[in-house]
This record gives structure tokens, C-alpha cells and sequence, in this order.
């Protein structure tokens, strides 16, 4: 039996807890949200994270679903303050790929679980984590990133590149968490894991 | 057709070769050199690289196979000058991990690919990279390595784990080239390409 929801549509995110052995289900529930004036790129993740968890609990409850913890995640890449989104188009995402080269950036992810402690659904308990790590890319030409976006990759990913795909050959090198750039960071969520008592292979 | 043969047992090798899109055929052949006095652990993955490379190029002239070029890779776990080579039952096993736990190491990978460049293969063109990568473990129990022993994941993994399975519950931050640390330096591996004009998505 699943001991949580993975609140997210996300492939990567599946497999990545799949990686850690935890029993999941998937539970599919539409949330974005824009950044807030003044808001820093690590604010806007954290609020999101917390945000779609209270959103998901709260439509678990509207259709009186079984209810288990639920994991929820929102990554975000950022130069500076500045956030790169999913590319719309080619040009667009031509566009992001040449700021991203030859420089680093900032990739931030928050991964927060919800819990209901009480069962009249009073009390909500949501622990979270925000895990930043940097990505440094090399340098890339127009028509590199042409026939990327020819690939097909880089149509649903965040800052239009995919670490753990073809945009692989781009990163020279990164510090902080590789979990964290693909979408998931394992070891913070481990840590939420032991902490709330969810299962995973070492627990 | 295939461009290239991967002279490498690794299934995490080949996952990575096929992730830029690489046509390539596995030649598996068994190599393995011990370090040398006064020998860096850097020197050592270089030159252990090389020689596979070399030998996996007269195995294929002995058998009057197709040739391609080779792609070779050796992957080292080490603190200080200190190699930490695949465990070879639990209890050495545990002890490794109690090394690396709460503190950080070193992981080095050299790729090397050879190419003939005379058809009486009297010419042998060798390209490589050393690439190094830092990674840092979390404080761990000695129960928590049983456990992971137990999992059978670290059986054959140089310095007992995997950053890409369940070994990723350890792992807090990594310095330097992911796929370096799961076995071939993939940005790394993508230039040697370049230069020898060999194809993968990029190409």
C-alpha cells in the first residue's frame, strides 16, 4: 500500500523517488502560480511548494479520498533574480539557452510534505526544505541550441534544459545536489521521510 | 550502425552512453591493473584507462573484428591517495562506508578513446580526460551501512555505493560532474566525441 502522495506530474520526480524505494501514488492536481513583486526566487518556490500541498489536501479531502501525506515539489532556474520558465517556443527557448551560456545559474527547489494530524482535518503539519545548487554550462552557439530544441527535450523543462538528458553534454559542472536540478532533492526528502516516519529502503 | 565500441562491463556506463544518443556496441573485455608505488590516484585511472583501451584494441585485431574506435573509462573512490575499491563482502563493506561517512571524497574518472588511424594498424590515436568530482556523505550509523549492504546495491560499486540508487539517501552535496561520479564524465566524453568526429545527438 502507498505510504504517500506524490503530488506531481512530473516523470522525473516519479523516478527519482522510485529511486529511494518508497511506496507512492501519484495524485494529479494543477497548481501554478506567478512570482510576487518583491518575492525572492527561493521565497517563490517555498510559497508554491506549501501552497500546492495545502491545494492537494484540500482536494483529497473534497472528494473524501483516502488520506496520506502528501509530497509536493516546485523547482525553479534563476539567474540573479530572474526566472527562467518553460520555453514557449524555439525562439524562446534559443533565447534562454544563450543567457545560460558560459556562465552559471541557480537552480532552487522546495520539497515540502503535509501531513494531517487530526481527523477532522484541523491541523495540517508541513515540513519542508528549499535546496539550492549551481549549474555551470558551457559555452553555446545559437545553432546548438537550435537543434536542441529539435530534440524535443526542452519543451516542458524549467530554464529549457534537461540535466539528466541530451542537455547533459552542456554542464561542465554543478554544485550542490544533482537530485535538486533534476527535481526531487533525495537527500532533503529522505530527511522528511525520517522525520514524519514515511517509509523509504533505509527506514 | 555503430560508431564506436564501449570496451566496459558497466550497465551504468552504457545507460550513460546511450544518453547522447551515442550508436555504439559493448566489447566487453576483462582488464584490471593494481596501482603502482608512488603513483597518484589520478595517474593511476589514466593509465589503467589507456591500457584497457590498448588491449582492447589488440583483442579486436586478434579476432579480426570490425574496427572502431574504443571508448574505455576507470573509475576510482579515494581520500587523500587512499583507493577505495569495490567491497568484497559486508564487513568491508561497512568499515568503507564508515570512512567516507560525514565527511567528503574524492571520485576520479579518466575516458579514453582510440582510434586507428592506419589501416595496418600500425598507428593508434589516444584522446582522454581525467575528470574529478568531490562528493559529500552525510554522518551515517554502522547500521545504516548493514542495511545498505543488505540491499545488495553496494556489492559491486567502487567505495560500496551508488549516488544513483539508493546510495543517494547519503550523499548531500557533490562538487564537480555527476555522471563523472556514476562512471563516465558525460560533458568530458561529448568533447573527446568532437574531436574525433565521432556522432551523438550534438553531431
Amino acid at each position: 500500500m502507498a505510504s504517500i502522495y506524490l503530488a506531481s506530474k512530473s516523470p522525473r520526480r516519479k523516478e527519482l523517488l522510485e529511486t529511494i524505494g518508497t511506496d507512492f501514488e501519484i495524485f494529479e492536481c494543477s497548481f501554478k502560480e506567478e512570482i510576487q513583486p518583491n518575492e525572492s526566487v527561493s521565497e517563490f518556490v517555498e510559497r508554491n511548494t506549501k501552497e500546492k500541498a495545502l491545494h492537494a489536501i484540500a482536494m483529497l479531502q473534497a472528494k473524501n479520498s483516502l488520506m496520506l501525506p502528501v509530497l509536493t515539489a516546485d523547482t525553479a532556474v534563476a539567474i540573479d533574480n530572474q526566472i527562467f520558465g518553460k520555453p514557449v517556443n524555439k525562439d524562446h527557448c534559443i533565447s534562454m539557452l544563450m543567457e545560460l551560456s558560459g556562465r552559471s545559474h541557480k537552480v532552487f527547489t522546495c520539497v515540502a510534505l503535509a501531513n494531517i494530524e487530526s481527523k477532522d482535518y484541523e491541523k495540517v503539519n508541513l515540513n519542508f526544505e528549499v535546496v539550492e545548487s549551481e549549474v555551470f554550462f558551457r559555452q553555446l552557439s545559437a545553432n546548438e541550441c537550435s537543434r536542441y530544441w529539435d530534440t524535443k527535450e526542452p519543451v516542458d523543462k524549467a530554464g529549457g534544459y534537461a540535466i539528466q538528458g541530451y542537455g547533459s553534454a552542456f554542464v561542465e559542472k554543478i554544485i550542490g545536489s544533482y537530485s535538486n536540478i533534476v527535481g526531487l532533492p533525495i537527500f532533503e526528502t529522505c530527511r522528511l521521510f525520517e522525520k514524519e516516519k514515511i517509509n523509504y529502503w533505509l527506514t
